[in-house]
């Protein structure tokens, strides 16, 4: 019997916690749990998962953030050795970790150390993101429910602004997304009409100055009245020289950029702007599960409980889609180097060209239960009396 | 056969269409949509609704925003005298304002006009509100809807932020309420446990000091390790002086507070903290639609239909609830000028010293069909090692 220990590790998801269930249901082996992820793995505190646990466990299905705590904590050499040594005490056979691209280095770095000093240990990665940025698979849990907040966040902002165009003409709605626009790009899935939202979309893959961003605006704003705007977090503006990205409280906490790009629109072109953070709902709304992201969340963790089973080291759980006309996923592995040196994903060239193209990928991840809103009620051809200036 | 006129003014709510459908339903008269709010009234920017509008606009339930177009719009004597002449040309007998108080007074005070002038012009007013402010009603439609996004916001922000509490310690959730604290105050509907957020409320009913603020603060993250703090937008801080509320764009929106005092907590506790603004999705997110609120919106539209039918003026629709054990509600009727002169309703004393008779109040509009999360996996009894930090 394997005696394995399980950790969740970066930023939690909505379904962070299905995936830690699906591995539970998976596997018969004796299973620590480590608490507050690898600092929790560094300082050794780890529990035994018994039957009572895996039960309170099971309540945490559809249940955001991370039911053991994660968090983020940069390892060095002295904390893989120390994180090692805990493990070994408990002897812990296999390493799993649910995480995205740092947490898969980490796995990495540790199983490279563990060889270096005759240690045995096998390591599995359970991905999962919200931004979708992780290499070497379709896409990983956690992603479609943030997309989905994205899309009806965006969907309802903009209508919410149509009816108060009179009095506010300039939404500019942030979303998550440090270097890649998944996310961002998400939010006109379900933009029907011209004048649904959002209008313009702006990503860090694209560079943008601040004179064709402003540009952009203004025509938006003369041909409907107002304008939904969408950019990345992690979004660069230049004006005349780079405008840095926003910190909070002296620390790179990203998020920001829009209030800065609202107050430019004001001084600029005299609009009423306002910055909608959509903040950490993005990756925590229970309401916007997405119940194909819960499948499949549940899915990668029962396959890494599999791999376990089958004694497999070094490598992640992957998420590949059929080819067919209907989506249909399936779990793969793919070797965890291979993940680490890919590095953050970004939207590939031909969605950014054609964003048709990425919705038809998107649709059956974020569900296709979702509409679009009818357009506002307009004066036409059937009113003779025009509105009257007085 | 009555010749009626209808508007959406203010702020948008989740479930304002809904009311305008019931009204047109109830009611078999000849109805002319006003464009923009009293905006529109005054330029004479009004549509006949046909058939085919009826269909359209029945398209709207469930949909957030105004599908007739709202907005801001402050009237004087001359843009009343503007208002009634474009009223009188269309022979209109009755003019119904779906709002809150700025649209009961404006209700009012073009009555006035009218009689003053020698128009025989019938006034309704039908209730709507995110924040709650509406006197002379038990509620009105809209704020539970928003009432309900607040406490899911909060319940699952403050859990994702306890898996997160070794890297950032303070969130503070600012939801909307210039001068009362009925959304801020709802964000305790689904606390259950310690642990659960919100771990302190702050409400514009108590001015609070910077300096009770921190140790608030201090002292709940000294106990939990984290704190999930909730404030509303009108909330005023005073340290020496006055900590004065955010302007955006020199222009008085509101909103921002949240982003003022986590910087204090970072200055003066060291502790990372972020200012979470739930924005605009407390009103429109078409998610969070509570079924009460969205069946009452229905109502009080229909009994607004009625009261044109029976020939009624210079009233409001209200909303009361029955003594008995079980929640049912009734619509009634309320003169529009004590609506008017009632002014901004502040949470009422006996619900801010027993929070809890306030979320009996609560819970039937928002819905029984929220559940508190189960609290996070701990170290336990049955864990013989403590965490080893090395």
């Amino acid at each position: 019997m394997r005696r394995v220990a399980i950790g969740q590790a970066g930023g939690p998801t909505a379904v962070l916690n299905t995936s830690l269930i699906g591995f539970l249901d998976a596997l018969d082996g004796e299973v620590f749990g480590v608490l507050n992820g690898f600092q929790g793995l560094v300082d050794g505190d780890m529990i035994f998962i018994d039957e009572n646990r895996r039960k309170q466990i099971s309540q945490f299905n559809y249940v955001p953030g991370a039911c053991l705590g994660a968090g983020r904590y940069q390892m060095d050499y002295d904390s893989r050795i120390n994180a090692l040594k805990r493990l070994h005490e408990k002897r812990i056979d296999t390493l799993v970790f649910i995480g995205g691209n740092g947490t898969m280095t980490a796995l990495h770095q540790l199983h490279q150390t563990a060889s270096d000093i005759g240690y045995d240990l096998s390591v599995i990665g359970i991905p999962k993101t919200v931004d979708n940025d992780l290499a070497e698979t379709d896409h990983a849990p956690g992603f479609a429910s943030a997309a989905r907040y994205v899309a009806l966040s965006t969907r309802d902002i903009s209508k919410d602004l149509e009816a108060m165009r009179n009095f506010e003409q300039v939404r500019i709605i942030e979303t998550m997304g440090r270097n890649a626009g998944w996310l961002a790009a998400a939010s006109g899935l379900l933009k029907k009409n011209d004048t649904d939202g959002p209008h313009k979309i702006y990503i860090p893959e694209k560079i943008v100055s601040a004179e064709t961003f402003l540009k952009d605006i203004k025509k938006v704003v003369g041909e409907l009245g107002f304008a939904t705007v969408v950019v990345s977090e992690g979004l660069s503006v230049h004006k005349n020289s780079t405008v840095e990205k926003a910190t909070v409280n002296g620390r790179k906490v990203l998020g920001g950029i829009s209030n800065h790009l609202a107050e430019l629109v004001y001084e600029e072109l005299g609009l009423t702007a306002r910055g909608e953070l959509l903040g950490m709902n993005q990756r925590s709304s229970q309401l916007a599960i997405s119940e194909q992201d819960q499948a499949e969340a549940y899915d990668v963790g029962k396959k890494a409980g599999n791999l376990v089973e089958e004694e497999c080291s070094n490598v992640m759980v992957s998420l590949g889609r059929s080819g067919g006309e209907s989506y249909e996923f399936r779990t793969n592995t793919v070797p965890i180097e291979k993940v680490s040196a890919g590095g953050e994903q970004r939207l590939p060239r031909k969605y950014i060209d054609d964003p048709h193209l990425y919705y038809e990928w998107l649709k059956p991840l974020v569900g296709s239960d979702l509409k679009p809103f009818p357009p506002m009620i307009k004066r036409g051809a059937i009113d003779e009396n025009k509105p009257i200036r007085s």
